[in-house]
C-alpha cells in the first residue's frame, strides 16, 4: 500500500472532545479514493458505490500528521475496487481502515462504463510513452 | 426511524463533478450519530467504534435537501448501536443507510464505561420528571 | 414549534473567547429558515427579506448540542412569515430567538410570485397522496 | 459612517440559488460587528446582546465584492450600541441594515462590567499617546 | 498604505501549536490582493502572477484582530504591482510583510490586456462623476 | 523532489471567476511545508519565517488533482530550508513553485533551537532503528 496523502490535524479538525473528529477523516478518506481512482481510470466521473465495514482502531489528536494510503483489491469490468488505511504518520498506528471500496466509471449518459484497466497506472510512465 | 437534522446542498458540499460530495455526507451522518449517542446516553464521551458496510443509493445535487434518520438498534452494556439513513427530503428516495454503527460510551480515564441505558429515552420525558 | 435540525457545537464554531459564534449560529438559522420555506411553499427560489429583532438570550459552549425550531406565524399570498429559535437541547434554554422573518417566494423571473398556500403541509401526506 | 472590511463573494459564499447566501452575510457582519467593539472597548470579551430588524435589500452574486461598514449609536454604561450596513463596494448598493445592534462589555466574571469610553477612539491615537 | 479588512483570530485559523496557520493569512492576504486590483483596473479577470520574497516578522493569537493594507507600486500596460502588509490592529506590529505583487489584467480571450489605467481611483469619486 | 499530498480542486477552492483560488493554494503549500518541517526535525514547534518570491506558472479548474512536492534545500543549525512545487497530477504542468522557504526549529521558550538533523530522515527508518 502506498501513502501519499498527509494531513495535520487542526483545531477545525477537531470534535468537542478535542480528538481528530471522525466525520473530517471519513471526508479525507472519501476525497483520497476518488481522486486515486480517476487517476487509475482515466475518467473524472467516478462514484463511491459501496464502502465495506470500518474500524475505528484509535484516534487521534491536535497536531497529529495523518496519512492516507490507498491499494488497489481488484479491476472489475466498469468499477475498481480499493483498500484504505489512514494512520499516524510518525508512529504508523492505524487510525481507520476499510478492506473494499468500490468506485463505479461512468460514461457521458451517468450509467457505468467500461474502463478497459486492468492493472496499477503510474502517470510518470503515461507521461513517458508519449 | 426519525429524521431531524436537515442539511440544504449549498455549492460548498459539492464535488468536482457538480453533486453532492460524498465524504461531506459521510461527516454530516458521523456528528448526527455523535450527538444523537451524547443525548441518549447523557455522556459528551462518545467515540465511533465500527461502522457496517455503507451503501450509496442514489445521489444528491444543489438544491437538494437532505434529512438524517437515526434510529437504535440495542443497548449494549458500554455502548450503544444504532442505524441510519439520509434521504431526499421531498422524494424520500434514499442516498446512503448504514445498518450498525457502534458507538462507545468512555469513562474519564478514557476506557468503554457502563452507561446503565436500556431505552431509548426523550429529553423532554428528562426534563418533565426533574 | 417543531425542532429538528440538531448542531454539535465544534471548536470550528467558537469565537475567540470560546463559546458559540453568534455569525454561525445566525448562518445555521438561515439555512433552517431557507429549507423550510422550500419545503412548505414547494418551491426552491425564496429569499430572506426581513427579520424582526434578534434578542441572544444565552450563550453556547463546546460540545453543546443545538436545536432549531421553526413554526409558520401566517402565509401571505407571495410570502410566508416565520418565527424561530435555536435552543440548547439537553437543558431546552432558549438561545436565539426572532419572532418574525419574512421569506419571499420568487418566480423564474425572480420577481414575487403568489404561492397558494394557506397552511402548513407534511412532507409525507404529500407523497401519500400521489 | 466607516466601511473597512471587503469581502469578495467566492462559489463557497453562494447559496443553492447562485446569490449570496444571507446566513453567511450575517456571519461577515456579526463579526466585524465584535472587533470593532472590542477595538472601541479596548476588552475582548463582549457579546452580542440584541439586534434591531435586519432588512434584507438587496442581493450580491458571485464575484461582487461587498464592503462592512459600522458607525456608533450611543455609548452606554456597560453597553455601545451600533449600526451597519454592508453594501456593494462598486455600486454603493444597500444588501442589509441593521439599525442597533447591542454588545455588552463583560468583565473576568462574565458579568456586564463599565467600560469608561464616552466617544469613538482610534488606534493611532492611542498608540500616539503611548 | 491604507488599511481597510480586519479579520478577527478564531479557533478555526489557527495552526495546531495554538497560533495564526500561515496559510490563511496567506489565502486572506491573497483575496485583498484580488479585490483591490478588481476595484482599481475595473475588471474582475485578474490574476495573481508574482510575489516577491515574503517576510514572517511575528505571530498573531487567538483573538487578535488582524488588519490588512495595500498600497500601489506601479501601474503596468497589463498588470499592477502592489505591495502589502498584515499587521496587528491594536500593537500595529507587522506580522507579514510583501514589498512586490505583480497582478495581470486578462481580456475575455484569458490573454493579458491593457487596463488603460495610471493612477489610484476611488469609487466614490467614479460614482460622482456619473 | 517527492511529490506526497494531493488535491482535489472542488467548488469550494474556487475563486469567482471559476479557476483554483490562489489563496487556498497558498494555504495547502504552507501546510505541507509545516508538516515536512516536523516530520524531519522531529519537533512540532515550527515556524515558518521566509518564503522567497512566488512564481505562479499556471493556473488550476474544478476537477483537477493537484500535488504538491517537497525537497530539503539545506539544513541549517536552528533551522530548515525547503523548496516546493504545485502541480497539475495529471499533465505535470507546474502551477506554483517556491525556491526557498526557511522553516524554524523552537524550543519550549518559544526562540530557535537546534535541531541537529543534517540530512532527511525516513520514518520507517527510525521506526526500524527501534
Amino acid at each position: 500500500m502506498r501513502f501519499h496523502t498527509r494531513k495535520w490535524v487542526k483545531p477545525e479538525d477537531l470534535n468537542p472532545n478535542g480528538t481528530l473528529f471522525g466525520g473530517k477523516l471519513l471526508a479525507w478518506i472519501d476525497e483520497e479514493l476518488a481522486l486515486y481512482s480517476i487517476i487509475q481510470l482515466e475518467n473524472t466521473k467516478i462514484v463511491t458505490k459501496h464502502m465495506s465495514e470500518i474500524n475505528f482502531r484509535s484516534s487521534a489528536k491536535q497536531g497529529d500528521i495523518i496519512e492516507i494510503g490507498i491499494d488497489v483489491v481488484k479491476f472489475g469490468n466498469t468499477s475498481i475496487t480499493l483498500k484504505c488505511e489512514a494512520r499516524n504518520m510518525m508512529t504508523r498506528e492505524t487510525i481507520i481502515s476499510i478492506d473494499n471500496t468500490t468506485m463505479v466509471n461512468l460514461g457521458a449518459d451517468g450509467k457505468p462504463k467500461a474502463h478497459g484497466k486492468k492493472e496499477i497506472e503510474y502517470v510518470k510512465d503515461r507521461l513517458d510513452s508519449i
